[in-house]
């Protein structure tokens, strides 16, 4: 049995409550005990009042702890955790495990997933990527990660570090082209729903091709009439600008310099 | 009962062969008539050789003729279809309606979606946007794009062009960021198929969220210290320079200058 307390009340942390309080009522080898969180009324749509700390001096002794806070924050979270010698993880993918507190045992506990309030996410289809500093307390996040998920990665700092970087490309940089292409329909009074099945099939496509074999399009085609038309379409300079850089990326394949 | 022909053998005609092809032995309320190709071998996977015909000048008459060849070609492949006064349609999203030769009527139909030759496509799924002189020629249109698709749009030549720009902001643009992504992964041994989940994540939240308001990242919340250790982490300059440019554009919310 492994009694594991959270801290933090954000997206992450609200998410990976809502994941353990499901496994309570399946089977109890992973007990959540409680979850501390200054403003206890962000969590009381999940949890009972009672299990809810608002100071982290007064949390409880428990095997695990998992700070899900602002990346700012954890370092000063793990050193007022008032135990020793506990496993104390972040869920951070830019955090190295040495900015956690030396007075405990110290992992990485790193969901690979955007999580919004809103939408409910099946945890099972979600990558956890795990760091410890001895094969025991690895066995111990293993044993939690796959009573979540089927995908469990271990990952030292370096590679999470890089893993975080290729996110941002995939996920916040892709989803920025999203509203730029928004945009474009907006100005022109087209309905973006028309980009949806293309949008989906571009990001099933890598599933089974490599982006690289999947890339068409004006630029992989080098047609530059195409580009030049569309550069002079594109009134608004910042949307102009990058047309080009992407364009020149692709024309250079993303080549490493 | 329409009688139609396709001039082409890339992805597109071979695509749309199949969807035709199909809907034959559904009813026959649309026939496919021939298909026009230089190089019969590259269709005789998908169709009778009786009903491919290797030269334009000796193809037969029919209510429609569909161009499905590369852009620069279109214009060329219109003048030399030896019938006069019959609905002739392109298939592409950037070059527009008065390219096509004034011995026909002329029209759109282009499909809003990414083909490959390994990949089969579902086209009930794959909106159509159409564009014609005269409302009979839409109507007429309309029928054909109604027996493939649920999704069909009348958008002119100008809202065509946007809607291109926009695809490849939201296609081509993605799926290089994909590609810079997985090497990112490759160069630090990582498996890209860890971004899967998220990646697929963030093409389906843009269904019930405005891109605008599903924006996360280090970006979005001004995470300066995330930006600069992300920066100094990438060595390569190629991807370095991406990275700055989408992180402004972001920080600028993509605006309209």
């Amino acid at each position: 049995m492994i009694n594991l307390s959270i801290i933090g009340s954000g997206n992450v942390a609200q998410h990976l409550i809502s994941a353990f309080k499901k496994l309570e009522s399946d089977f109890n080898e992973i007990n959540l005990i409680e979850v501390c969180a200054r403003d206890s009324k962000k969590l009381s749509h999940l949890i009972d009042a009672e299990k809810i700390c608002t100071d982290i001096a007064d949390m409880v002794d428990v095997d695990l702890f998992i700070i899900a806070v602002s990346d700012e924050a954890i370092a000063e979270v793990s050193r007022k955790i008032p135990h020793n010698n506990r496993l104390v993880v972040h869920v951070s993918g830019s955090v190295p495990l040495i900015s956690l507190s030396n007075k405990n045992r110290k992992g990485v506990f790193y969901p690979v997933q955007t999580f919004t309030s809103t939408q409910e996410i099946n945890f099972w289809d979600v990558p956890i990527c795990i760091e410890t500093e001895t094969i025991i307390d690895s066995i111990i996040l293993k044993k939690i990660a796959a009573s979540l998920t089927q995908l469990i990665y271990e990952l030292n700092s370096s590679q999470r570090k890089a893993l975080h970087v290729a996110a941002v490309f995939a996920n916040n940089f892709v989803n920025h082209l999203y509203k730029i292409s928004a945009d474009v329909c907006e100005d022109n009074s087209i309905p973006f729903d028309i980009l949806f099945p293309l949008i989906q099939e571009t990001s099933k496509k890598i599933e089974f091709m490599s982006p690289e074999k999947a890339q068409t399009g004006p630029a992989m085609r080098k047609d530059l009439t195409t580009i030049e038309s569309h550069l002079s379409f594109l009134e608004n300079e910042h949307q102009k600008e990058l047309y080009i850089t992407l364009t020149e990326s692709i024309l250079q394949n993303g080549k490493k310099l």
